[in-house]
């Protein structure tokens, strides 16, 4: 079933400061697996499963097939439960019920099938009540690298029972199409859950929370405009994004993750 | 004596911006060493042999058994000794003699061996002033991940030449046991040296430095109090924590590693 | 050609938060590398070319000989070429045409030849328009990791076509040498391009952009003097650095890197 894994990710907000994100790793070794881990990023903002979630989605497609672990758990030790999604792809997601994982598993082709993790059937060690990813999560991870199937760590669940992702879908009206601020990235630009390719026509204006932005230009790249100047593109993974040309376009207009915003184009 | 090394780990306060750590990680790559490298932190506070040599007592019961390298090293030129530690568990720790590595060689069971690293003995190329870890530790450690014996990289030396780990262990007395701050995490929860197990019965205050908070609610995990709200907690190594649900305690309290606490508990 | 390359290197200004580092790495094992992939920084200041060039150049000597992919492109999805340079030592690297590769491939022994990477040429999937490093240049690494070579991904230019790093070689006059700032350290130390060799004599004076200080004492390591005071010294791969002991001398000085910088000596 998963012969053909050939990474294990993980992305956190565990930040890069102290020792659990190398203690995931040492259990992932400790358990013998031999596949190389890749760092998706240990920096998301502390709690934030928008960012997070949006992370990790925009990474897994450039992935050969894996295991990937992914814990923003501001609700660790609590009822949550931790869940296995097997994904179209081939690949295994692990990480708390809370959403994190769903942009990622739709963009591997959806959810084939998944798990709630049982403790009891697991066989862990010691469980703490704040760090299941080292406790539970990591060896469930390892264990799947090894080839163990799925059914023995977890019971079987149904999609519908699992929490969405928060960003809603962008929605569409005449010459307007509104979504959310999924991220900000290290450069500070804004990226969206709006597809740049659901733009119909000639990008016009914008407006972010309550405030409109008048004909931003639009630029294939930050180059595109003077430096410290506004633009609207497409980002990297096929997205509407508003950068500055070597500047922070967050900065300037107070967005942060889970914002509405819309583009009003004209057709 | 050490076929069964499974792994490096480096813990450095070198920061991620510049070339230190690849520079280390070339060093040992460069020896042939094929071991995965795992890197711990190398964001411990500059200079902060007490955050670094807690860190990494808790990540290294976590690994697999390894040679591991931990530079936090404010007297880099100066006539303090570089130390191999081959402690109870199979292990080699790597480091400057400042107390850094004796927290961590505790809980793999005590030092079995130790030996200080000989100049004229191990064949080092040029030695610069300012990077031993570079220079002296990376080629020590990558021989180590070789088989090869401690013996012919340095002089043995005992147990008690050996510089302490700064904290003292926390002292017990009725009802009270005082402790220090060990280290502020990355969601500036505040962690102590002091042992969980040894609070022999229900925690009532707490004092940080010279201030006493009253009535701090223990839990099990962070979401047992309202969000902003101080709790007390076991943390996932076993030692007394002070959190805010979804906060940061360390700024709240203005703790720094070193600071003294206690706890009283009645019986 | 290649059959001896042992690494894979990483230098970018991505940062470490989001996930486009990991989209690179993701591109090089979804093509099959199977080497070990080094950072050696991704917190090069953002578009610092200088700084980047720097690192890029302290690192790679220390690194077997291996494909180093090296990112700080201000002008992503502009006209300026992709390059691949090989070194005489053996190594080849990867990144934008502007300047940042050039130090490192002096150090390693000087240009032997070099090729612009041509996007026909290459069977590229989908370029986007701002994240060339994961659409081109990793897989041109990830195919020179795997022995394709050069002359097949691009087309074979002049040395003297390529654009020079940005950092005039120091000049020279009667006791004094004037280079410039390369780069400010995680501990803020201040790494000029000046040659610790090149000081003929002993070190009196010190001007630093347009300000003269006097008499800082030279020493052998940070140690050397007091805690808070200034010394300059040798870095650790062999040129001029101004420190403060267990402080940040760049925040003194208001250094940055491309600053000029001129040392006096009494011959």
């Amino acid at each position: 079933m998963n012969s053909q894994l050939a990474c294990v990710t993980m992305l956190t907000d565990f930040g890069l400061s102290d020792e659990t994100v190398a203690c995931c790793k040492g259990v992932l070794l400790s358990k013998g697996l031999n596949l190389p881990i890749i760092d998706i990023s240990h920096e998301v903002p502390p709690f934030d499963i928008i960012s997070g979630g949006w992370i990790l989605a925009g990474a897994l497609p450039f992935m050969p097939l894996g295991a990937h672990l992914a814990v923003v758990d501001p609700g660790v030790g609590t009822e949550r439960k931790i869940v296995i999604l097997h994904v179209q792809r081939g690949d295994f997601l692990v990480g708390p019920d809370n959403g994190l994982l769903m942009e990622a598993a739709r963009r591997l082709g959806g959810i084939k099938r998944a798990w709630s993790v049982c403790m009891e059937r697991s066989g862990f060690k010691k469980i703490s009540s704040t760090f299941h990813a080292r406790d539970i999560m990591a060896p469930v991870v390892g264990d799947l690298g090894l080839g163990i199937p799925p059914s023995t760590l977890g019971e079987e669940i149904e999609e519908k029972a699992l929490i969405d992702y928060p960003l809603a879908e962008p929605k569409q009206e005449n010459g307007k199409i509104t979504g959310s601020v999924a991220y900000i990235d290290a450069y500070g630009t804004v990226r969206t859950n709006i597809l740049w390719r659901s733009l119909k026509g000639n990008v016009k204006n914008l407006k972010i929370s309550s405030s409109w932005l008048f004909s931003i230009p639009v630029g294939r790249t930050f180059a595109d405009v003077a430096k410290g100047d506004l633009v609207i593109l497409e980002d990297s993974w096929g997205y509407v994004s508003i950068a500055i040309n070597q500047g922070r376009a967050s900065d300037l207009l107070g967005s942060k993750p889970g914002d509405p915003i819309s583009v009003e184009f004209t057709m």
